[in-house]
Parts: structure tokens; sequence; C-alpha cells
């Protein structure tokens, strides 16, 4: 393989892809159903670790205990995840909870307290069933195994209103030695721009400091999962979290190593497919809405615009009917709050022109109509002013989004 | 009556209850159903007007020439109104549409060219059928009346996806004299903070300066119009206007009159009464959201949060679902961006206490339901900091929601 911006994707590949890594998963009451509620990734040796969280005031208590553990060194050899419980908003009680669930992990795989990080997704505001939780860690160690089902397992059991696991594991060159990056994530609804009740697990063999990892992810994070939006909403308990073994032994990787850029590249794509995965198969969701703004006076100016498209209601709705209705694209523009010249906007669904210099351009509607059915959209928008551009993706708004939703809790 | 903040409403009362005004509307053939779509306000004197517009940088056609009516001389004869298209994103052609609806009107009713504002409301980006609307122009003067019949008549003309007319008077005493506020609007999707295809009329007969009155308006928006959302879009075409005729003979209100905090009350009454209607006739809904915030930093802090909470599609599913997951309350509270105390934050549900200090309190969940079934749902928010509040009206989030919006323009 040659460096530069270059990679091969592994084929079902997930987060035990690289070297290092055992994960599990397994069913210990927290959901109602018997879908998997209990997961781990383990790391043989300490991994360089880094994280990015939600940026919602109430922070849940899970997120309060791993950034203890990680500022402790940097770096992890577990994490431990349920479904099914968000344990927010849950007090004194629920952040004892956090901590023995940390703990109790701890302790059945023989490593400190702080070398474990805690995850947790679903209902808001009810304590964690303790009972079950223990009852699950004693057996999870014996679940733990580096091969596909174990990933899948563990896969499962980060899921809630999710219809679909989302793996990924792409490998590269680097040094000479063959570096591979997995991951998984989970997340369908409160999507939004700053990570809502989204989870993402990235493991990775390569050789990199905690303080390096730290800042790829948080400016990797920025063109991924920052970019979708299901909803518009914020979870308590978003969490974004990398490990690297550096058991492929390249040198250690920073911004100086030559193939960084690589490197970079590749996580970026890991990234984008997990959020790309999270955005198509959002609540209720049919179709991936992809939004290019181009021509922004700068890259923030084109993000805000793209987020603000894609999160319109009455956009997301249009498209769920395979209507071509760019009249509701512009509007969400032109209350973006951004610098936009009202008249030279250009406006294409896919191929097809609808707007140029802000005047409408007369379209087939029944080739619109079969563009629109197809189960990816892309709305792309040209403001013709400078040279900022950003993609976002998201997804429509049907009524199975509704009916989710509606009785989410009950 | 006596003074201070007092009024009476009346019965049936409308755009045509204050004196000097007639209205009427027809239809003309700019929807395809038989429902009105051309209507007008005409004042018999020169009355003094205000206006506040929709905040999107794409601003119809018709904004631009009310806009330059008004900057004229402050006052107005007429308003012409169309619905089933906005003349929005419609170029140069859509302009000079827009300029020939007002001036085919004032030529019909005999006033001059700049003493006719123009509205439009519907589509975006297809031309106005200038035919139907010189049409119904000509037979529009015949229709002006100022009767129940008539204002109901100009209250359905100005409907889009509306279900229901939404319109109110009040009469309170100035100087001894009555003076009589009415309005109507119109409004029911694409309604968020900085008023979105929300059409608002407001006459009344007091005596009153136009920069006076501008500036009322301005602020009675702020705490009316301005605090409904029903999907977060804004429009290309927002607009409301008052014109005051001065035929209840009143001495000239300004800040100086010891009757300004009444009728600045009545006004706010009649906004915030068509604020509500708009709300709850949103788009789909069943039923009237209130958000009451008490205890922020500021007003300001205030409006953001009951904002961001009236707007989350989470917890607009849930009040459709008469879930009581206020666990997507402090969620929304969280990412408003505005200072929040995570360990102080009560919420409730009418009178069903969820939260106190930011910890769950048990509650009954079958007395929860059932008042969650009601027609309005308020949701109480107090922060416990400082003493900012505010109050945001909106409606929940329904499967006729997606239905109407998925198919709008087909």
């Amino acid at each position: 393989m040659a460096d530069g911006q270059q990679f091969n994707i592994v084929t079902e590949g997930s987060v035990t892809t690289p070297q290092g890594f055992t994960a599990g998963g397994l069913h210990c009451g927290l959901k109602k159903t018997d879908r998997h509620d209990l997961g781990a990734i383990v790391c043989e040796v300490a991994a360089a670790a880094a994280a990015v969280y939600t940026t919602n005031v109430f922070q849940a208590a899970p997120i309060k205990v791993t950034r203890e553990s990680l500022a402790s060194s940097g770096r992890l050899r577990a994490v431990i995840v349920n479904s099914g419980n968000a344990n927010a908003c849950t007090g004194k009680q629920g952040e004892e909870d956090a901590y023995s669930m940390r703990n109790a992990f701890a302790e059945a795989i023989g490593v400190a307290n702080e070398e474990v990080a805690v995850a947790s997704t679903g209902v808001i505001g009810e304590l964690l069933k303790m009972d079950k939780v223990y009852a699950g860690i004693k057996q999870l160690p014996g679940k733990l195994q580096a091969d596909d089902q174990a990933a899948e397992d563990f896969s499962q059991a980060i899921l809630t209103t999710d219809l679909v696991k989302k793996t990924i594991a792409v490998e590269l060159n680097i040094d000479g030695k063959a570096v591979k990056i997995g991951g998984a994530a989970k997340g369908s609804g409160m999507i939004h721009p700053n990570m809502a009740t989204m989870l993402g697990f990235v493991t990775t063999d390569a050789n990199i400091e905690p303080s390096s990892l730290q800042n790829l992810l948080r400016e990797v994070t920025n063109v991924s999962f920052n970019m979708i939006t299901v909803d518009g909403d914020t979870s308590t308990n978003d969490m974004l979290i990398a490990l690297a073994s550096g058991l492929a032994g390249n040198d250690s990787l920073s911004e100086a190593h030559p193939s960084w850029g690589s490197f970079k590249a590749a996580l970026t794509f890991v990234c984008v497919h997990l959020a790309k995965a999270i955005a198509r198969d959002g609540e209720g969701a049919t179709k991936l809405v992809e939004v290019r703004v181009q021509g922004a006076v700068n890259d923030e100016a084109a993000q805000a615009i793209a987020k603000t498209i894609i999160g319109s209601s009455l956009v997301k709705s249009a498209v769920f009917g395979a209507d071509a209705n760019w009249g509701r694209i512009i509007a969400a523009v032109g209350r973006a709050g951004q610098p936009v010249n009202p008249d030279t906007v250009d406006i294409a669904l896919g191929d097809i022109v609808t707007l140029r210099q802000s005047s409408p351009v007369a379209f087939d509607e029944e080739q619109a109509l079969e563009y629109l059915k197809g189960d990816t959209v892309i709305i792309s928008v040209n403001l013709n002013m400078e040279n900022g551009k950003a993609i976002a993706w998201g997804c429509d708004l049907t009524y199975d989004y509704v009916r989710i939703n509606a009785a989410y809790r009950t």
C-alpha cells in the first residue's frame, strides 16, 4: 500500500479488528426485550485513550466517571457500556451506581478502577437496576473474544431504537507496519450537531500518545459526528471514545510523523462512515440526506447553513414525501444567521438544478420525483460568495419518527 | 370600565370591529380548492400604520413593496393579501407582480399606490397567476363590508394549511372614549421565533402616531408572535401589520399618556391570543403546549430556554403520545446555551411535579397520562437562579404534521 491518503476497508471489520482488543455483549435485563444491553471492549495493554462528550449542561453520571478515569493517566484498559437506561438525572445515587459499575467491571477483569470508562444510553431519570448490572458483569469476562461474533455482540449491546448495528474497520501502512482502525457506534434519536445519545467507540493498534489522539479525535469529530442531525436534540449521554493499543509497532504518531495525514484520513473515514450510518438509521428514517454547501464566506458559515438545512422539519418532511420543494431549502438557508447574498444562490437536488442565481429553473418534476424516491438524497447549495464549504448528514422526517417518539418510555 | 389593565372581549370581534374598517375576501383561483384566496382590509381614513417582518435573508417580493409603502408616510389606507402563492424567490417578475397587485388594488379603491400594503402566503418559487389576481381585484371592492360575514371572508382568504380562522377583538376606555382593537392571523407551518409564514393584521380606532405604534408593535411582538414555534422554520413572507384609524377620538397615545399601559395590555392580549391560536392550529397539532420558564438569570435566557423546549421534536412527540418523558425536557433545558445550574431545576407537567432540585420525584403515571391527554399541556420549569421568566407556545408533533408536509406542494 502506498503512503498518502490510502487505506483498505477490512471486510466485516469492527472494534476487535485492531490488535490487542476483545469485546463482548449479553442481555442482563435492563431492556424489556431480550436484546443485548451490556457490553464491553477490553484492551490487553493500557491503551492511549481520548474522548469527546456531550455539550449538554446536564451530563449523565457515566460521563462524569469516564472523565475522571481518563484524567488519571490518559490510558484505559476497558470501556463498559449499558443500553436501556441512560443513568442521567439520577442524582447522587446515579453517580454512585456509575462508579460501582466501573469498579465492579475493573475487578472482574483484574485492572485498576481508573483504567475503565463507563457509558450508558436509554431512558433518562430512572435508577439503574444494579442487581442486573452486577449479574451481567459477572458473566461478561467469559464472553470477551476477538472474533466477529463477539464484536457483533458488543455492537448489539449498545443499541436502543437503532435498527441496524454500525461498524467499520480500515487498514493502512505506517512505517511498514499494518495499522488498523475499527469502530462501532449507536445512535438514532436525539442526534444533533454536538453529539446526542450517540455512543461511538474507535479502536486502533496504532502507536500514538494520548494528547495527539485527543487533538485528532476532536478535529475529526467536527467533520463527522458533529455534522449529523436527526432531530436537533442533544443528549445528556453522548460520548465518543478512542483507544489505541500501540501494538502495530509503528513509530509514535504525531503531527510531525510523515503518515499523520494518512492516519487522519483513515480515522476521518471511519468516523464519517459511522456518522452517516447513524444518520441513515435515524429514528423512522427511510433515507439518508446529504447536504453539501459551498461558496460560503468560510467553512464555519457553510457548516451552520448545512446544519440548518439538514435540521429543517419542513425539508425533512418534503424529502420523505419525495416533493422537490426547494423553497423550503432556500428558506432554511435564509434563516441560518450566516452571511448570504440573496441574489446568488444555486440549489440542486442530485443533478437536478432547481434554482440558479436565486431564480427558479424549470425542471422535470417526474425526474425529480424519481430521484427523491431513492435511498440517498443529495442537496447541493452554492452561495457563490467565497470558498467556505461543508457537508452535513441527516434523514427524512416520517410517520415512524413520530410513532417511535410518542411512546418511547412506555 | 375602570382605567388600568382592563378591557372587555368583543364577542365575534375581528378586524372590522374598530371604527373605520371594512374587509372582504373571495376565491380568485390561486388555490386549487374553492377556498378564498384573496382578501383586503380597507380603512376609510389614512390609518397610522406599523409593521414587523420576517428576519429571513430571503424576503418575499410583497414584503419589499409593503416596506416601501409604509416608508412613504407611515400611513396606509389598505392591505391586500393573497394565499396559495407566496410570491417568494420569484425574481424581478415577482417584484413587478407585487407592485402590480398593489397598484391595481389602489386604483380599484381610489387611493394612492403608496397607501396600500401587500402580503402573500403559500408556495415559494412560483409566479403569481396575475390574470386571476386582476380578476379578483376587480370584484373585491364590491365585497368590502364592516359586518361579521365580511370579516369572516377576509379571515378565510388568508389561510393556507390552517384549519380554523383566528380572530379576536377587545374594547377599552381611553379618555372617556371606547377604543377597540381587532385582529386576524394565519399561520400553521413554518412558525418559529421570528415569525414564519405568519400573517397578522391588527386594526384599532385608537388615535396614535405611527412611530408610537411601531415601537409598541415591536415590543408586543416579542412576547407574543415571537414566542411561538411550530417547527423551527422561518418563512420568507412573515408580516404583522397594525392600522390605527384614530376614529375613537382619544388624545393621541404615547408613552406619556396615562392609558398607555392599558392600551399596551389590550394589544398584548390581542397578539398573544392570535399567537396561541396559531400554535394550537399548528400543522397536524392535536393540542396547545405552553412552556413557562422562571428563575432564569434574565428574561432573555428564559425566552431562549422556553423556545428550545417548545421546539424540541422529542418533547413534542412525547406530548403527542401523552408520555410524561420529562427527561427530554431537561435535556432541552441543558442544550439551550443559557446559564443553568444543573442541580437546582424543578419541572412540572400541569400540577404534577416530576423533578425537584434536579432529582426525579415519584409521580402517578396514570394521573400524568390523563393530564397529557388534555387539549392544553402546560410545562413549567423553574431554574431557581434569578428572576428571569418567559412563556412560549407551541404544539405537539404528530403523524399529520408529516403527512401535511410530505405532500404540500403536490
